[in-house]
């Protein structure tokens, strides 16, 4: 039933196999990583002929399976050097999952005949030369491409970063007012798919039928069951969107401030959920939107200025955390609008923060200039030298300005959680395959793992047991990441059993926890051996040095988290 | 007899340590890589204050051994990451010796007080502020030293490019005129030395007795017997110095050029050792000229322009090579002039020239613009962001221009010599832990190693033999560098033959060619084993992709010895 499709850009062919049985249950990040584990030559260049770039619906894609649409790309990081698999919500997903197309893989050196946009259908593949879509930004290249195939189409890009080789650049997905606002936005995606020559893919899911459920009955009333707790347990980012994380982060003192140099803002009051609810609200924006088709929990939202105008949608904490408290800016209409250039470049915004905060530290500009922030973005715009340093992310910035301080791991940018007051995340940064990404296992506090010993969580200033609840949580995080399902449905078992009692209902087959569990544990075993060979070695599961011996004010914290320990991370799992 | 002195920088402290007996026998690159794997943590940040800079003379230091007198640096690399030895000619080396100094640990974090000047007696230390020789390049800053402290000082020097951080700075060494022209270049060390706060030290051997040798006589006989056969053996090094290869290596199509496309160049006569020696002769300078004293071979040279007056001293093949051909430069007066801002700024000539080629690569300016290259000098000294990133070296600078062809293993350019045409080499710098450094074992043509199968050598354009030849060269070549000995007395078996009897005069002990084999075996093993721990795997064990698939005229060659068999390469030793 469900296909490869494999793409050659150089050649134009398309070639459609059917799943072999060894991908069976792997969606995602799943069979993202397989085919990219499998097929790409570890130590290949990754803008090179020799990388691929994946795109894959989950498990659960195209079913009614809540928050279950997200799409997922997979590669060689250009950032990292390693195995990288980043996802997003949007439409494309669920679309491509009804196409029955499990994974679409495109091959190849960029092609003679230059950037082209990929129509994808029922029928097959048609190459649409990119032609005046070449280095245009996102919003307009989705227009355009909105425009010529229909409001119902699903758009997937790269902006002028990606075209560029920009290592911090994303693929951009259209939510479902059809703006490209969602991105797989970490490990310079953007720049593989662009290396292929692909500028667009255009999804049209016309005509395809519903995903074929073994027992539907049972399917269904899971789906219900699970959907009505969602609706009643997230409510918190119903209503304040993931900002809501702005005030409990700031009290715990992990709130990323001056480039990491605190843990607390000044200012957190006028960056935090409460306030940015307040905004949309007040001037007729939307709190509660829904990225993705069948969320219940709909922590988007749509951001507009003073006139009622539309800037961004989906202002995030992370992008919030970084691009505010972390380089000193506390104006919520200047994050939307540097959220606004990121979604239009194809930038991802962690990694752009983490980058200006570098240039502040290295006394480019102060802490809290907005104008000089704009500044840079316009060197990024105009490609300049210094635009170019900043497109190819925080490390080489840091290298190349001379600075000390600089938050990455693997090459890549840490997220808006300062690792000395949420060790747990400061575990998974160490360690995941995926670089500083706390996408791949976030220890918010109160959260625990799946077995005796880690099921009551650690307390997030200790050192004490984070190492076996970032685990835990890592691996169930890549089993969200498998099914297609954003991780907000919880990272938890409760979550594991819901998807085994959904993947027993789809498929008719008799799987348990501990199996999809295993699924999880799989796929993040295949990357960590990826990686191993590409060069990654357990001597870069570490944390920089100045998290290691600067203690973090409000609370004196440093991450004490044994280096030794980190390194043995992944000897046994 | 011999100590290691100890320096806090932080502290302003000198301590002095007897030699440890797990020392005795391990000067130069063996002590300083010793000292580096025993004490820096190799997770740490190379220009942090968990590194040390170690400077330290051959075991033959001091004596009247041929060519003994060179000083080697070692530290954990900022270009590479991993773990470096560079060592230069000069008059360092032996005035450390006869002070019984076998090691000089530069320890601690930039210090409170700024730069300082260090000067070295056999009184002890002292500190001096660097007051406005901050700033300054090396030649004022030897000339301003040696009017204050007297022409017969030797100095060590960093220039703007070591305080600025710069991964291509170099460590200068003042030669026996007293202009800073030897130097310790690759792997970035000046930044590591800047970074423990010492702009430069100044060595006064005043009131030393020579080194004491237990059996005089043998010691000296062997000196007088293999300084004749170099006096013999090595003319053409004398008479036209390094760049002697440049002729032979455009015939054997492994002179790089424009950025390692071509493996010959049209203009190779115009820069060729014997144009090189026609234009000193008749212009006045110095052929034949020795870097340091002591040296039968005097392979260097003073380089004048022709109103007479010095440019440069010790132009040698491999800048000409690199800044040359490489960059499509066919003038010496060019050549030498850029050597010259080199050696002023303290920076490697052969990292910049592959930066530079880079950067034509990526369309900054054309191949031969030589007034192009000197505005991106400008951009250096000015320390703008395109020099900054220069200054990081060839790896970064194709990152950040978005280059695909970039020459470089383990973050280092590749010397000038292409892999494709001269495999041996390519062996070398894909597998030695210095990175693509051709002084850790130059596989030349007709040079073999120690062992039965490995002393016919091999064809230098096919890949039988070249790994087991590429070891034994890179084991004796270390074996030069612990002896302090310029490996142009030969890394062969003479050398260890006449190497193990100087041994046994100088010590008294009874030491064949296996124990001083077993040197420089167990010292590259310990490089390994500390890039290991480092994150340089056997992955990092391998040249960039372009040499394997991309034909080099006029031979079509690409690189083909197995990137298996180069993973594998440190597995037996």
């Amino acid at each position: 039933m469900f296909e490869i499709w494999r793409i050659n850009v150089s050649s134009g062919e398309l070639k459609r196999e059917p799943l072999p049985d060894k991908y069976r249950y792997l969606g995602g990040r799943g069979i993202t990583s397989s085919l990219v584990a499998d097929e790409v030559p570890p130590t290949c260049d990754p803008l090179g002929p020799l990388n691929k770039l994946v795109l894959a619906p989950g498990l659960l894609g195209g079913t009614t399976a809540p928050s279950s649409g997200r799409l997922s790309a997979g590669a060689k990081s250009p950032l990292t050097g390693g195995i990288k698999e980043a996802n997003g919500g949007g439409t494309a997903g669920h679309k491509l999952a009804r196409l029955g197309i499990r994974a679409l893989v495109f091959e190849g050196g960029f092609p003679d005949s230059g950037l082209y946009v990929i129509k994808i259908t029922r029928d097959g593949v048609e190459f649409l030369p990119a032609g005046d879509l070449a280095g245009q930004t996102n919003y307009a290249v989705a227009n355009t491409l909105r425009t010529i195939h229909g409001n119902h189409v699903a758009v997937v890009s790269v902006g002028p970063a990606g075209e560029r080789g920009y290592a911090n650049s994303t693929i951009a997905i259209t939510n479902m007012e059809g703006a490209p606002s969602r991105h797989m936005a970490r490990g310079g995606l953007g720049a593989v798919l662009a290396s292929k020559g692909v500028k667009s893919i255009v999804i049209d899911d016309s005509g395809t039928k519903p995903i074929a459920v073994a027992n539907p009955e049972e399917f269904h009333e899971t789906v219900v069951e699970w959907t009505r707790k969602l609706v009643a347990a997230k409510r918190v980012l119903t209503e304040l969107g993931t900002a809501n994380l702005v005030l409990p982060m700031n009290s715990l003192g992990c709130l990323p401030t001056h480039n990491f140099r605190y843990g607390s803002f000044t200012n957190a009051e006028k960056v935090s959920g409460q306030e940015l609810s307040r905004l949309i609200k007040q001037r007729g924006g939307k709190q509660g939107h829904a990225c993705q088709p069948g969320c219940p929990i709909r922590c988007s939202n749509v951001y507009v200025d003073e006139q009622g105008e539309y800037i961004t949608s989906g202002l995030e904490y992370e992008t919030i955390g970084l691009l505010g408290p972390n380089c000193g800016l506390s104006s919520l209409d200047d994050i939307a609008r540097l959220d606004r250039f990121c979604d239009e470049y194809g930038i991802d915004t962690m990694e752009l923060g983490d980058t200006l905060a570098v240039c502040m530290e290295a006394g480019l500009l102060e802490f809290g200039d907005c104008e000089g922030v704009w500044k840079l973005v316009d060197e990024i715009k105009r490609n300049t030298v210094l635009g170019r340093t900043l497109g190819q992310g925080t490390a080489i910035t840091g290298r190349v300005l001379g600075v000390r301080r600089v938050p990455v791991v693997k090459g890549q940018g840490i997220s808006a959680y300062d690792p000395r007051a949420l060790k747990g995340t400061g575990v998974t940064y160490a360690t995941s395959p995926m670089g500083a990404d706390h996408t791949a296992g976030n220890v918010l506090p109160g959260r625990g793992g799946f077995r005796p010993e880690t099921r009551a969580g650690a307390d997030p200033h200790k050192a004490q047991g984070q190492v076996e609840v970032s685990k835990d949580i890592q691996i169930m995080t890549a089993v969200c990441d498998i099914t297609g399902q954003c991780f907000f449905v919880g990272a938890n078992e409760e979550m594991v059993e819901y998807v085994a009692r959904l993947l027993r209902a789809l498929y008719g087959r008799a799987l348990g926890k501990d199996d999809v569990l295993q699924l999880g544990r799989d796929v993040v075993r295949m990357e960590v051996s990826f990686n191993r060979s590409a060069g990654l070695s357990p001597a870069h599961d570490r944390l920089p040095e100045f998290f290691h011996s600067e203690p973090l004010p409000p609370y004196g914290l440093i991450f004490d988290v044994a280096t030794e320990e980190l390194h043995r991370f992944w000897e046994a799992m």
